[in-house]
């Protein structure tokens, strides 16, 4: 396994078509750059929750953050095993066959344990590093947090040690009898489309819209 | 609580931001009917997993599918408890304040024990409906499973008997005085996009794309 590689364990290691298994760091790095919304999973007292929430990354560190009253985060501050998963849907996939249909995606997951960031300026970094992951330069443009917020907002850090990306690309693969079906069979490709900024309601007259935003949608791939 | 409201206790129940907690069955079969992936969370010794897959639901039943070998599978029809998130992101708001960024989103909790469909027919039910939620009219297109891909394939079936959906819309709330300051904020909307149905590399000449395929992106609310 090469250097750059994470560490796979019986629980990340890809068993069903591990041919699609990856785990290399520039993969799954690229994964989790492009979300905007991860699936945080843990268990409480045998129950497990899987909890939509934002995130942000820097170099190995995935930062996770809420509120100081929230559960999820009461819970994995413990250091509590977590798993969390981020899913870009790329395309379904028609085969010949219901059987062989599918779905063209790229996913991680992230095995680990979070614990809190105690110490402010690394806690503020981390603010800094979730907040630049929605939307490079907002950090800047916006009202940065008081003590008041900070003292209200809890950051937890995950090392990424191990990690394992899952990606399917290309046509569907049928059974070869079935190539001869009078059945269509291809892919409908799914992106992203992100809309025109919208203006707050309240905005204040004159207050015109950042390069950063405007130009939003063209650099995330809007076509 | 209305008749027609889920279930709802300690686990399902939304603490954080409590107005945004949806229980009725509209809302919560809205959301699973518009999404392709869930995150299913799971727990094995201790272990948290959350698994992105397909599913279908008819009336309050979920159903999951998978090779009769898939480790998440063959846990799940023991009868753990089980925890099936989706979520779609509508949209990235962007306030005055850093601590109020938020995302405009709709998402679904569903939470129960999975339990493995062994008569045929149901099986097959099943199978037809995870398939119909990908793609209406697909499963008299394609061809139907035969005696040995029905064995190789799982299903199982989740009741839907307690869940809960939680839902952000609209502009930004900042602090009153924030409204003063001269930054920028609004939302910038995000919707899936479906692109042209792609052919099969290896499709027969004089095959035509279905009418259910070709209008899927219209459909779907394509702009």
């Amino acid at each position: 396994m090469k250097e750059s590689n994470f560490e796979t364990t019986m629980r990340s290691k890809v068993k069903r078509v591990p041919n699609r298994g990856k785990y290399d760091r520039e993969t799954v790095f690229e994964i989790l750059d492009e979300g905007f919304v991860c699936n945080v999973g843990f268990e409480v007292k045998g129950q497990p929750f899987v909890i939509p929430t934002s995130y942000g990354r820097d170099g190995n560190s995935l930062y996770l953050h809420g509120s100081a009253t929230s559960r999820m985060i009461r819970e994995l501050e413990k250091g509590i095993d977590v798993c969390v998963s981020v899913t870009h849907l790329d395309g379904l996939v028609l085969a010949r066959s219901v059987f062989h249909h599918s779905m063209n995606y790229r996913s991680v997951v992230v095995f680990g344990k979070a614990e809190l960031i105690e110490e402010k300026e690394e806690k503020i970094e981390a603010l800094r590093v979730i907040t630049e992951h929605i939307i490079a330069g907002r950090w800047e443009e916006a009202r940065q947090p008081n003590e008041f917020e900070l003292k209200a907002t809890k950051v937890l850090k995950l090392e990424i040690d191990e990690a394992s990306a899952k990606v399917r690309v290309g046509d569907p693969v049928d059974d070869d009898e079935d190539y001869e079906l009078d059945v269509w069979a291809g892919t409908i490709p799914i992106r992203a489309e992100y809309g025109e900024p919208i203006d707050d309601s309240l905005l204040r007259k004159g207050i015109s819209l950042p390069a950063n935003i405007s130009d939003f949608g063209n650099r995330k791939g809007n076509k």
